[in-house]
């Protein structure tokens, strides 16, 4: 895939990553970590909805919720909106991140400023390990399994995720593309299935990730998204999530769940 | 989107556009019509399976169907595979796509020696016409609204389908990505809508279309996919689809509801 670059607002090397923010002629303002687009302010809503309302409303007291990566501010924005949420902790490695997406991506840093939001400038992988028993919610808002992202989609990390999280508590992480990545997504449910006694893989559609078709893999101690009878009302707006398609994405291709092995 | 061409195996015009088949080294073969990919080897079947299977289960009794385009002969492939499926008839415009699919797309073009199918190279606008009050299901597999195809996404030719549809007949067509034809998604709906009583949207994603996020509109002169309480078996394989992805492909998403009036 290939996109215009109209212009280059924002160029660093951070300790950790090449953080860029470009202009794209066709899908406007966008952050790209070591090359490698990350959200657009064209279609963010899209991912930023799916991995945050799903697991939200799974949950059915998420006072508590901490997301590891997600330093465009997209996924915070979107949870800070329940109305059950109290706090929100966003633990993001590198502050370049959080430094150029307040400036130049105000649609979603705009949550820095939400009084239920913490940012965090801290190692993920660590800040859990110093977190027990603590969370309702997590949230994996990764970049791609390269560079600083590798070891979040590791089974020692989704082990640490388990201890961060209340004895009812659930997380979700992105799994990738299923026309790209089926490997790592059927690692990552493997990986998960082993530590939590509900995994469960739902998908949702974007614009600008190579793959387009992109899953989310939940691990969870006790609420089971598929036994939900009904969802508590959704009093807030969004461009994409609804209740129907809550439901709708747990339904997976023939191809996913022989990779899975659920057929 | 770029994709990288290893081989061109075949390239000629036609009357009605260019015609190749390309091998493409992430995809595998695909037919482009006019430059523009149709379909890959790689991921045809999501596309076939949706546009094919959803209407299929939707009409109770769907002896007789016809397909207008889909020379490629995945549709065909896939209509054929319903039992209750008596005939298929292909109507394909253009005899140079099917010369090209027999010859270099055989998991398609295999369609072509079923004893179900007849494969008719006419002008499909000119052959609904001639066939009223023929059929149970119609197909519009066409390419996108340019070239040959540009009358197919017309209220006139959506009219003639009406007449050539049986009395609790009903038909859909490919609508295009929601993420960059919102308008001509918007036009066919409203288009259907004012034809049929029962006029639905739903939506695949595929991997080789720019867009990604695929809609289909469904026009049913008697019968609502909403409305179906429980699906006839399915009784042969599938690599996509599945009853659950039949529900969950009508759920839309908050932004098209929106366009379209339903919310």
């Amino acid at each position: 895939m290939n996109w215009t670059v109209d212009k280059v607002l924002y160029h660093q090397k951070s300790d950790f990553q090449e953080v860029a923010i470009l202009e794209l002629q066709e899908l406007g303002r966008a952050l790209a970590l070591d090359g490698a687009i990350q959200v657009t302010v064209k279609d963010e809503f899209v991912y930023n909805e799916m991995i945050t309302h799903v697991p939200l409303f799974t949950h059915p007291n998420p006072e508590k919720v901490l997301i590891i990566g997600g330093g465009d501010g997209g996924a915070a924005r979107e949870a800070a909106k329940h109305p059950k949420v109290k706090q929100v902790d966003m633990c993001e490695i590198d502050p370049v991140v959080i430094e150029a997406c307040r400036e130049y991506l105000p649609e979603m840093s705009v949550s820095y400023d939400n009084p239920k939001v913490n940012v965090i400038t801290k190692d993920g992988i660590a800040f859990i390990k110093n977190n027990p028993n603590t969370y309702d919610v997590i949230i994996i808002d990764s970049s791609d399994p390269v560079g600083p992202a590798v070891e979040l989609f590791q089974k020692q990390f989704y082990t640490d995720v388990r201890g961060a999280l209340k004895e009812d508590g659930l997380f979700v992480c992105q799994s990738e593309s299923l026309f790209l990545h089926m490997q790592l997504i059927k690692d990552v449910y493997a990986s998960i299935s082993s530590l939590f006694p509900i995994a469960r893989v739902y998908t949702s559609t974007n614009a600008t990730y190579p793959g387009f078709l992109w899953s989310y893999t939940m691990g969870s101690k006790r609420y089971d998204p598929l036994a939900k009878e009904e969802l508590e009302p959704q009093t807030f707006q969004t461009k994409y999530y609804n209740h129907d398609l809550f439901k709708a994405s747990f339904a997976l291709p023939n191809f996913l769940k022989e990779e899975l092995g659920q057929k």
